[in-house]
């Protein structure tokens, strides 16, 4: 799957993804109106806004761009209908031959694990039939739980040529709280390296000890060009970071949120790709999608809230464009 | 939430839960054959024998317990009507009087985690309407991203009164490859304690880390009790780690998973507990719902799998009671 991925980045020339999420509030009161009078101020209203939405932006920006990232928790917070509108929402974008990447960030023991792979990427056995289920190409995967928690999506990755990012460092603020605490390694716990008069482990944080496990679990699933189906998720805002983690992790495609209305810049984001402008894709998700409530796009106005988006594309393209050619 | 649910412990003197992950293979063929009739070798038809299963077990055993755990993944991997039978489960119990720990081990950034939060606890405002989506009573949540991550869950916890249990120290196998790692606290990075000759640092493992940081978070919600509506989740299979959490974190209840098929016993148990017999709360699933597939209760037959699930819940009971008596 990460060659296919790879392929229509070089098609579109644009390692840019775009974040699926909608809020309520981003979606114009034209089409809230229609819904709720359609199916009422209920879940379902909700989700056919949601969907109506998602269908106009992905008609004007699928040309584009090689990927989407319908982040999940929007839809579930709609309940049963919203995710029937997250489901249509995947198909049609799989349709339009975008590749979808199912921010889903699910991690668990093993059968439980097992289940959420089988649900997003796999298909699961209903009596003898083998029914696909939400279908995602690639989803997002928490690692806090270890190895058994993220085997279980590698083997559905390899079965069905699917490909995951692992959570390694979050865009968010706090992401540091517990990713970035310092850990003990290379000595047994209270050694000292006395010859030296220093410590004697290494400054390592555990982002980038979960960096090395990525490392490790990529190697199962090795694309041709260099890069493997199982990736990394480093935010945007932590473009340091981001430098260690491309050494770290180096057949690791990383899925870089945090660009745009979390204040990445296109500059933050040039150690996060190799010298080919490949192993990274960059994800704007308000940034584009309710690009015209911003005052750049507002001259757009609700009424043509997918021509802004589209915009918003182009100019994401152009900004990391940019910054990649100050690179070379 | 947390002292309507140690209300109800001490009601039905059970300090348990009961883990409703309803795999095909737990389910009856009798239930199967049905259900595939009905609706088909189909997701709808999954979705349907989980749910008569379900609705059996619950009916014959909600006056012996205080909680159910229904896993969502089992139900998200039937797809839309997998999350249909989740949904027709929570109310179902609610409606026996259960109280409803969602299994969902969610997670993200702020805006992300308040739609979960909102999904799964709260309200979703639609228009002028607030609907309720999933409505569970507790829920679980992964703390990897940090306080702002988790913050949202308070959040909504505070204005709904509901609770949730955090990740602290999970009871799989590879639970400790992140877990356990020893982190360097209270000290510059680099400096040593050189009047002692020892690093100047405690050994800290991630798992207390995140402890300390639910113990912080768990002021927010205090019950009558002493206990926090926000809890946490500490394995079965590891009662030593147990014994230190229970220190560390001295308002959380413990959702303590594990025991039965996992490995966990009555004996692991005890450290988990305070000198009340309350502040944990532990969870078997397979061990219960599908109690007439083991040697233990064969005699039942699959035809009366409700009554052995009855059975495995007294057992279990006993178990932990005698447990419990052990340590006074």
């Amino acid at each position: 799957m990460i060659d296919k991925l790879i392929e229509k980045i070089q098609k579109t020339k644009a390692p840019i993804v775009v974040g699926l999420d909608p809020m309520l509030k981003f979606i114009p009161d034209s089409i809230l109106k229609q819904a709720f009078l359609e199916k009422g101020e209920t879940l379902e209203g909700a989700a056919e806004a949601v969907w109506q939405f998602n269908k106009a932006i992905i008609d004007r920006i699928a040309d584009l761009i090689p990927a989407v990232k319908p982040q999940i928790a929007m839809y579930e917070q709609f309940g049963v209908p919203g995710l029937c509108a997250f489901q249509k929402t995947v198909t049609y974008c799989k349709e339009k031959g975008l590749i979808v990447i199912g921010d889903i960030k699910r991690g668990d023991i093993g059968s439980t694990s097992s289940a959420y792979a089988t649900a997003h990427l796999g298909k699961v056995k209903v009596g003898s039939n083998f029914c696909t289920v939400f279908d995602e190409d690639f989803v997002t995967v928490n690692p806090y739980l270890g190895s058994d928690g993220v085997q279980p999506f590698i083997d559905v990755c390899k079965e069905e040529k699917k490909g995951i990012f692992i959570l390694v460092k979050t865009s968010n603020p706090s992401s540091g709280e517990f990713q970035d605490q310092l850990v003990k390694s290379g000595v047994t716990a209270g050694v000292v390296g006395e010859q030296t008069g220093k410590i004697a482990f290494a400054d390592k944080t555990l982002y980038e000890t979960v960096g090395e496990k990525v490392a490790e679990w990529s190697t199962q699933c090795m694309g041709a060009y260099g890069y493997s189906s199982i990736g990394a998720v480093v935010g945007a805002t932590y473009p340091e970071q981001g430098k260690i983690l491309r050494k770290v992790m180096p057949h690791s495609f990383i899925l870089v949120p945090g660009y745009g209305a979390q204040g990445g810049t296109g500059k933050d984001l040039v150690h996060f790709f190799d010298k080919n402008r490949l192993g990274a894709i960059v994800n704007s998700s308000r940034g584009i999608i309710a690009a015209y409530q911003s005052e750049k796009y507002a001259q757009f106005g609700p009424e043509h809230f997918a021509d802004a988006s589209r915009q918003a594309v182009i100019d994401m393209i152009a900004d990391i464009d940019q910054a990649l050619e100050c690179m070379e």
